[in-house]
């Protein structure tokens, strides 16, 4: 049984942690066991991979970047992810296979095949029943997520966060290309003029219409 | 022009480090401009991978481990490899591509597609021009590694010394097939019964062998 793997993505400031957490504690109230969890990151060894990845010091080639992300991945599908819904446990992830099409595939490289291929080796089947993609207009988008760090000013960004805005439009759009290939898996909200409260209940609709069929 | 790149490949204890060092020396008292580096950690960002790597402590999955010892070639051949062959240098590699095949694919996978798959988006094209197979039977490989490192004892091996005899027996035969397949560029020298300096002789017999037509 692997019918619970939600992963929320979405551009920076699109409030990606935020909902995988509200809607974490819903399916909890609901008593379903729910692990959430995250990419860059969601093991021991990624935590360290997502230092280095996120340091703005780092000098990482396109392809690097890609096989390290690739890496924190499989240590976290074999170790998190896939023993949970072994387990039968709902796994909200915030970012996934999406996170490297859109952003190294679509905004690197402006080609998804290799990244598609190194992935499809590091996810070994294992793909999202469900994917909320959480869309924001770039510029608004940057803007939130300066904000939500207000101990940072627009010149402490991250590694990934400082490439240009033409980098975020070809991620965004990205996703879209994404959205059209995976129609399955995918439901979009757009939270360009929405409140945290009101992407909260979208979000809780998409995925209580799924439960109906069991997440899948 | 790209075709002074030479790698040293062979299971642990054949020697390929002390070759490595005398090649490049004698290379360079020819005043050829010679790069003597190594993998994994030929990089700043490759030394933090190959501590994780390493570390009899990281509980690494095989495809984690596949997934980042081509980041580091990734970064290597980016960073390294590729500018010092367009300026001309010689490249004198300690492991490279064919470590991952024999030791990832062969070794721990059986199976050395999904390796090779990830390893030429890695290196994008810089295959070695010579590789050379410094070949040992593995009891002696293993034997001749503990007494190089007088500083630990056999239960103090990092964490790919420590996987067992049939393991390197794999990867030895791994070796071997890969001599088969890439034919051209493989020279393979026994060194089960050699001293240092004998196999010192012979690397630079085939080096010189290939220098004549400009190590291609």
């Amino acid at each position: 049984m692997r019918h619970g793997f939600i992963t929320l993505e979405g551009p920076d400031g699109s409030g990606k942690s935020t909902q995988a957490a509200l809607l974490a504690e819903k399916l909890q109230r609901m008593g379903l066991p729910v692990v959430l969890t995250r990419e860059p990151g969601g093991t021991e060894v990624g935590v360290r991979l997502r230092e280095m990845l996120l340091d703005p010091d780092t000098q990482l080639t396109v392809m690097t970047e890609i096989l390290l992300m690739a890496a924190d991945r499989a240590q976290h599908v074999e170790k998190v992810i896939k023993p949970a819904l072994e387990n039968n446990m709902i796994v909200i992830c915030d970012r996934y296979i999406d996170s490297s099409l859109a952003y190294q595939g679509f905004g690197l490289l402006g080609d998804i095949r290799p990244v598609l291929g190194i992935n499809e080796a590091a996810i070994q089947g294992i793909w999202p029943n469900l994917t909320i993609l959480l869309d924001v207009e770039p510029k608004v988008g940057l803007r939130r997520h300066a904000a939500l760090s207000p101990h940072r000013s627009s010149g402490d960004l991250d590694r990934i966060e400082q490439r240009d805005l033409a980098f975020h439009q070809r991620v965004r759009d990205g996703y879209h290309a994404l959205q059209n290939i995976y129609k399955e898996r995918f439901a979009v909200i757009d939270t360009t003029l929405l409140e945290i409260e009101e992407v909260d209940q979208k979000v809780w609709e998409v995925v209580v219409q799924r439960l109906k069929v069991g997440i899948c």
